[in-house]
């Protein structure tokens, strides 16, 4: 099988010639048919994520191991089964949960695989999606996702959806609340979204482009604020009585988003931080226990959030947008459109 | 009444001659007979906090009016009682519980008034305990707490205590957990017990005084590090599997602290920040959401959590150790010799 | 001021001439311009609700006294203040919340005093909204409703808004659960509108009244089933791969509808009962241990729950449907008409 | 190897001869110590639990199917190891977590395999330990217990023990609860025990045994009430001002016991049922929601609920007691034993 791997970090992918693996007990092999393309994809390659004063973090010291093939937003048919596999047929449509757990921690303990002490997910710390074939090693893993639903509108779910997904539910929304969501890229607009969905909270999305405002407006959120030429503080202030919103969700991340929470923040407020822009978070230390903030690190989301997800996205709640497509010998070039943020939704490889 | 006052901050505490108030509707006039010195009341008396990089947080600006009757830790007796007042009689003794809200946020309304919106404390926002007697707005903030009681030894359980209590619920230890209580001061040693007695996870308990560390120990620590001259990194990574702890709780939250504690944390880890020595937090971003940390601000606790703090002192649980007594002239020396390091203990005013 | 009271139960209501009740304090007076008429009036009006074997449980033995005004759902304007009355002015339109609790037990002071150890709610223990003018011991237990709500809408809102949404938040439904809701009159409509706000849940309507199932469906049920002529067995388990449903939310509540359940409860199932029909429950007392049932009495609401709620109606989440109006004099004749069976939706009485 | 089955139900037990499997994949095979003799070994001999009005639930109609080697509380070593197996070496010391599931539904995906919609449990569903070998379908079901834990005393574990944690956590309770534990032999001392160690709740003990209760009261029991010869509704209201206790956790759960406990519960009380002797519940229906009962059928625990426990147990907070020892050929001499009430305390088989 053809699959494009990183050789050697921040090198330009290659395409190499792999024996196709076949599946043993409860393994199961997956022909990929459409692979999301996501930013955590391009640390991957680079071999790095920004740290505390602009210091690198380094893939390798989590981890990960090279030559590897990327890839953790997978859609697509079942292929060929272990003998202990129950319950699915040769090319089924399924969709494949990549955050996988070694399964003895206490975070997989009780299904929350994302959260283990010793990861396995595919794509990192396992071979992943950027290939005609993935192996999956049990199909617990995978989820059916139908004849009705599309893959490539699909293959987002597992990582994007999800992301958005499990901070919506660290954000724990009440129908009175109001929630500021920073960002309205792919996953902000899931975000809002779901918490249409799901809650009933007042929506504040925040922005540095007027399309993607428009956007966010017209899939839920109450109110829009362009963080370049308007007065978010006062915006915030003014719809809140002077209070300030009980939940940040944030989907950028960067330094300096996290030190002006401080003053739109509500007492009790949670501050969820979700997006691995990086940098460094700094905070009055007297301020977190007087105002009883939480501050909540949120981390994709667990096998059984993504049942529930796949079962809100076929009843058209959340609603992923693919505006570009690639073949498999294109996965360098999406990799480097997309850290040069020349995709504009979200970039899928069909294989 | 005479009442111990801060008239000007920072200036020594005056002894005024005050009319004795006259509880109406709901309202309960309480005897002091102990007020607990807290350290709180000294950052009242200063008029501040340390904030980012040294910047005092002034407490005026958190909406403390001076003069002030400072103290919030009241034992006394029943005095006198307004016309609506249920349930209570004269010389009974009881326990204030002094973060009263104001009654209408939503805090307030689910019995968590210590987190108001816009908090009306006894000895911070009203007057307080330096005093021969006390206004309690409702009878409800009062906790019976028996003839075998001792008022001295009760007076710490509304703040130390409560505090204490709070940090341990939000830390929500499981029986297989390990958790770090830095500090074994007062609080610390609560807390010490207090996990001893309502969950049964592993303490490891850090400190700078191998005095303090002993007690610590006898009180329940599992293992006790000083800081001064132990690799508490190594200590708690070689207790832990390499793996980390499942909690910190930091009673001194000083700048340095928290910067270190990344080491030492378990992914999903729980870091409960209670102390306002002041400071700074700085932190990855990026480690927050790939770690899953959640940082917890813990602020005193509810009515409810005295309430079961109370029956946990009454069956012997939780100690509060008294040191040092003073008269009510004192107060302004009491302040002093803690804010000099002199008290180990607690202080209370008899007045 | 007029009010149409119980005098003694099962006698026709009498129009008496009280004095209007001055406000101290905290209290405030409202002048009622709605009153919903509720099945409990009915009961308490009769003097009884039905216990196991068709005995009846006396109102009596509960605490009730008469004469009494019933009426707790009051909606109206504010006439005139105490003196410690903050935040309200004279003609604001409120709702009540008249789950009035004593205050001091273990769920007054977490702010569920539906739930209080000795209650004292409008209409049931204390004068209620069957009158010109009700009083309000408590300026926190109102609800500003602005001027955009009309009161005969809102007045349904504290106890059948309230007690759909109490049931719903304790069915505690994720978005992939398949939820049957029994009884689809204003209760089950109200929760059927609720479930959709802020779940994502499954929804099977039951009932007997084709004309109710289609409204029901038109709201959001998924599906509905008429138990005169369907067979809910059937219908339940082939929509759930003869699992059964995640829960039951039963606003009926009779005898012959527990017993049945059993067969359609899926492992783990919450089975939430709110009706007062009466009757008794019967049960396999093996099955509830090995299929980990839950069984779960829903009462009402708190404070907290109908200021969401109000917030859910204001943005027309949730929608009362008035179908009757009455007088003051004929509150007597609304009772009838409603234990009859002759008012379909709500029926509000303007005094 | 040897195996002591059931070929027919109420027959007696047979020593068969059987194939000793092999494991392969993530398979494990262990050399049974140590079984557990439990009351449901007994249930699954006779094929049948108590149903409603004393008709049998059959546990063929359950989906269990003869002939069946039963036994679920296996403590033993490790004897050979699949080829993925990681982590454990041969002669291991260790527990088999028995309450296996399908691994695909909304329990097993959050790790309560224990509430599985198509259980697998061994000695139920599976083969179990009454033989000298039994097959673990996968590693992460073994707990390791260490050389210094004994393998009788911690036979009992996974069940006796699991189970009276499970009813504690179900049972929430909070430090000035009260709670009644009916029921004091194995698994109601277990439960006194942990009530003990994880909560500061007070404990009230019913059993009608006198010596039995005397052990209740030194393991932790701050009452002890005799249900022959004392008036229980008399002791627990006079130790609950009037107001009833807050849970019940019924380890009996015969049909009277049930009836009565309206008379007990206070207002929100939780009705813990765990045991499986079966009958009837039968409960007035109104007064579930207007006294907001809750009633939970608790079943085992989850496979981190045994973790924790082994840790509790290790520090020797729970203290399994052994009382009778059988040879593999005694097995159906055990269950008769125990089926008469001839075992106080646990009863272990050494094959």
């Amino acid at each position: 099988m053809r699959a494009a791997r990183i050789v050697n970090v921040n090198e330009p992918l290659q395409i190499q010639e792999l024996q196709t693996p076949k599946p043993k007990g409860s393994q199961i092999l997956i022909k990929v048919q459409s692979e999301g393309v996501c930013h955590s994809d391009v640390h991957v390659w680079e071999g790095y994520y920004e740290g505390i004063g602009g210091q690198p973090l380094k893939t390798t010291d989590r981890g990960v191991k090279y030559p590897l093939t990327p890839g953790h937003e997978i859609a697509g048919i079942v292929d060929s089964l272990g003998e202990q596999v129950k319950g699915f047929g040769k090319n089924e449509k399924v969709l494949v949960y990549p955050w996988i757990g070694e399964g003895m921690c206490p975070a997989c303990r009780i299904g929350e695989e994302n959260l283990c002490d010793k990861p396995r997910s595919l794509g990192i710390y396992n071979d992943g999606g950027y290939a005609e074939y993935v192996m999956v090693p049990d199909y617990k893993y995978l989820v059916k996702i139908g004849d009705d639903m599309d893959t490539d509108i699909s293959a987002p779910l597992p990582c994007a959806g999800l992301t958005a997904y499990g901070a919506v539910k660290n954000a724990n929304l009440k129908p009175d609340d109001n929630v500021v969501i920073v960002g309205t890229g792919g996953l902000g607009l899931m975000a809002i979204q779901l918490v249409r969905a799901v809650t009933a909270a007042r929506i504040i999305a925040m922005d540095i482009d007027d399309k993607k405002l428009q956007v966010a407006k017209k899939e839920g959120a109450d109110t829009v604020v362009n963080l370049k030429n308007e007065d978010y503080i006062k915006v915030v202030m003014e719809l809140t009585d002077k209070l300030g919103v009980d939940a940040v969700i944030d989907f950028v991340n960067s330094t300096k988003s996290v030190e002006d929470y401080m003053q739109i923040l509500r007492r009790r407020a949670k501050l969820v931080l979700v997006g691995l822009f990086g940098g460094e978070l700094r905070f009055s230390l007297v301020s977190i226990p007087t105002r009883a903030y939480k501050i909540i690190g949120s981390y994709t989301g667990s096998l059984q959030d993504l049942i529930e997800l796949v079962s809100l996205a076929k009843r058209g709640v959340v609603k992923p947008v693919v505006s570009n497509r690639f073949k498999l010998d294109q996965a360098g070039e999406a990799l480097q459109m997309l850290k040069d943020g020349k995709i504009v939704g979200r970039g899928v490889i069909n294989p």
